[in-house]
């Protein structure tokens, strides 16, 4: 039997047209013509999969399994997105709830090249959350940027990643910053005797990114960030399996644009895609992801049975220190917990950010 | 004065809240700060935009225009779709509904190299309205898919592209496909003086698309595909900023428009970034865009008063050659109708399919 490709939708449709709409969706996924016009036998028996369920959901709703032969994804991430909600994508009434992929093409994907091993393993933290931030603001000069990198790397905190809005503007430019940045964490880590890792964020276009990936690993980055839905999640999976030698993150931004669950993009997706850690905005904060998602969001992220790494949940958009206990006690210890905005509130008393960026490595530490 | 982008967005909230709401998407798209904790002149002065206007517009809902300082793009185009709906794009109240760039980030972006003038040069048809179709279904083998194009290219069709769902699938190599089409159309050419455009998909990883197109280009095809929302609208600035000597058509698989409308993504981004053709599903077929969201997408496609070239609007998914007339009326002839499922239904007798392709091309002409 052929491995197969499931694709869980949920549909809205009457009750007397859902059979013809999930047969739609199946062969829109694949042959997109009629059944009618299909005479060919290979396609009939390797190409055409099957309904494989439709199942009441909410009123007005169905969930709707179909399954695509694994041949159809032609060993080609781009490809399988296209197989899993290409034209679809397009139609008001689906939304992608779920996707379960055979061994053999979560083998060929490949997933992440360190997960959560790699990333404690480079940050030198056996047990325990992870603390992480985010510099910004985005208009910064590279010495106010490499200025603030240093107060988080002196007040110990284990990752320190760019805003996800720095590229390579006129005010801040790249290959400055970077240098500036790791210089930053080294010295402090003289002082210290704890290396944070600083995580740039990778933007432009595949080239571009490239070339920067290979410019930051050069010079001593602890890791690397891009957003796959703006840079394209193919580049993703090329960084992973071409040059990658550090860990990487992977930011939603741009994400909410595919009318795809949280939990199949930034749970299933960007892990099997590579990423080493997901951020996503936590439960209660200026997003509206409920607490079941960023549960089920954890556990996706975190699962093994799969023979792929797990990877680090990365909750952030507004959870503050004070809730840290909190958050903790939802996720367990295997999270990066990544907070920006409520380290930023400190202040600009000399040291006042220092300070609290110590009590945010303390709180995550009890 | 700056350079202002403008991003209109419409906003679900309660009246006493929409002024709050509005200011934390202008922060949440450039500084991911709050106000109080800026303190930088440079941000405050130059990162920072405004809220421009908030206008009541159903029930409900506002049309919020925000503007961001062309800076804040840093003139790479994966950073402006960062400005646009970056984070925002993952909270559910917010519809993207329009951008407006000023003239200096609508340069730097380049748009598109060939357009309208471009792609009726390639086919040598000055004027009325282009006909294109699909290869397809996948599954066939290069010899049936090839004759099948043979077929099209002798029935006169201007563009015959490979559908969006062909890969470098084992079972119908990319190389082997795109000789064997460029072969097929120009053996007929030879037949009918005519000389069809053979439009190969390329899709993969950002590298491998490179290499595709290279390939391609190498072998004489007519014009490219990609499916820009697949592998990153970055990667489409990257290939007509680089290599491309053909025109480009970009397909909409996989952009799932929900949460920014067909207007925006499709009419305007996909065209700055470089398309030549824009395919998208025409009213009446099996997607549900309206009438009146084609009309607009047509318009906006073949603007030309930003001083970027107009380019093709395609409309597909659905539509019966039968309904040509009505669709040409609709359009007008700066038009590439591309018909798909409606040949095919042309059943298995010799010739059947070269005379419903000849139909076709004969309706299109009149």
């Amino acid at each position: 039997m052929n491995p197969m490709i499931e694709v869980v939708y949920l549909v809205k449709s009457a009750p007397a047209d859902i059979a013809a709409r999930a047969e739609g969706i199946l062969l829109e996924q694949a042959v997109e013509l009629p059944r009618s016009v299909l005479h060919d036998d290979f396609v009939l028996n390797h190409i055409v999969g099957e309904v494989r369920s439709i199942v009441p959901h909410t009123s007005g709703e169905y969930r709707v399994t179909i399954a695509h032969p694994a041949e159809t994804a032609g060993n080609d991430p781009a490809q399988l997105l296209n197989v899993l909600f290409g034209n679809t994508s397009l139609q008001p009434d689906v939304l992608l709830e779920d996707v379960r992929l055979p061994a053999s093409v979560v083998a060929s994907l490949g997933g992440p090249r360190f997960g959560i091993e790699g990333i404690r393993k480079a940050c030198g933290v056996t047990s325990g959350a992870l603390t992480s931030t985010a510099l910004k603001p985005m208009g910064l000069s590279v010495e106010k940027l490499s200025a603030i990198c240093s107060t988080f790397a002196r007040a110990g905190i284990d990752l320190i990643k760019d805003d996800h809005g720095l590229a390579d503007h006129a005010f801040c430019p790249f290959e400055e910053r970077v240098r500036a940045c790791v210089d930053a964490t080294r010295r402090a880590a003289q002082e210290t005797g704890r290396q944070s890792l600083y995580v740039p964020n990778l933007i432009g276009t595949p080239t571009q990114v490239l070339h920067q990936l290979r410019f930051a690993q050069g010079a001593g980055v602890g890791g690397v960030m891009i957003s796959p839905m703006l840079l394209g999640l193919p580049l993703l999976r090329e960084i992973v399996e071409s040059e990658l030698s550090v860990p990487l993150l992977a930011h939603p931004s741009f994400g909410g644009a595919l009318r795809i669950t949280p939990e199949a993009l930034l749970g299933r997706l960007f892990r099997w895609f590579g990423a080493d850690a997901v951020i996503y905005p936590n439960y209660g904060g200026r997003f509206t992801y409920s607490k079941e998602t960023c549960g089920r969001l954890a556990d996706l992220l975190r699962q093994s049975g799969d023979a792929l790494k797990p990877v680090f949940p990365m909750p952030a958009g507004g959870i503050k220190i004070e809730r840290l206990g909190e958050t903790i006690a939802f996720y367990g210890s295997d999270v990066m917990l990544l907070i920006g905005g409520s380290l930023y509130e400190a202040g600009e008393a000399p040291d006042a950010l220092l300070e609290r960026a110590k009590l945010f490595v303390a709180a995550a530490r009890k």
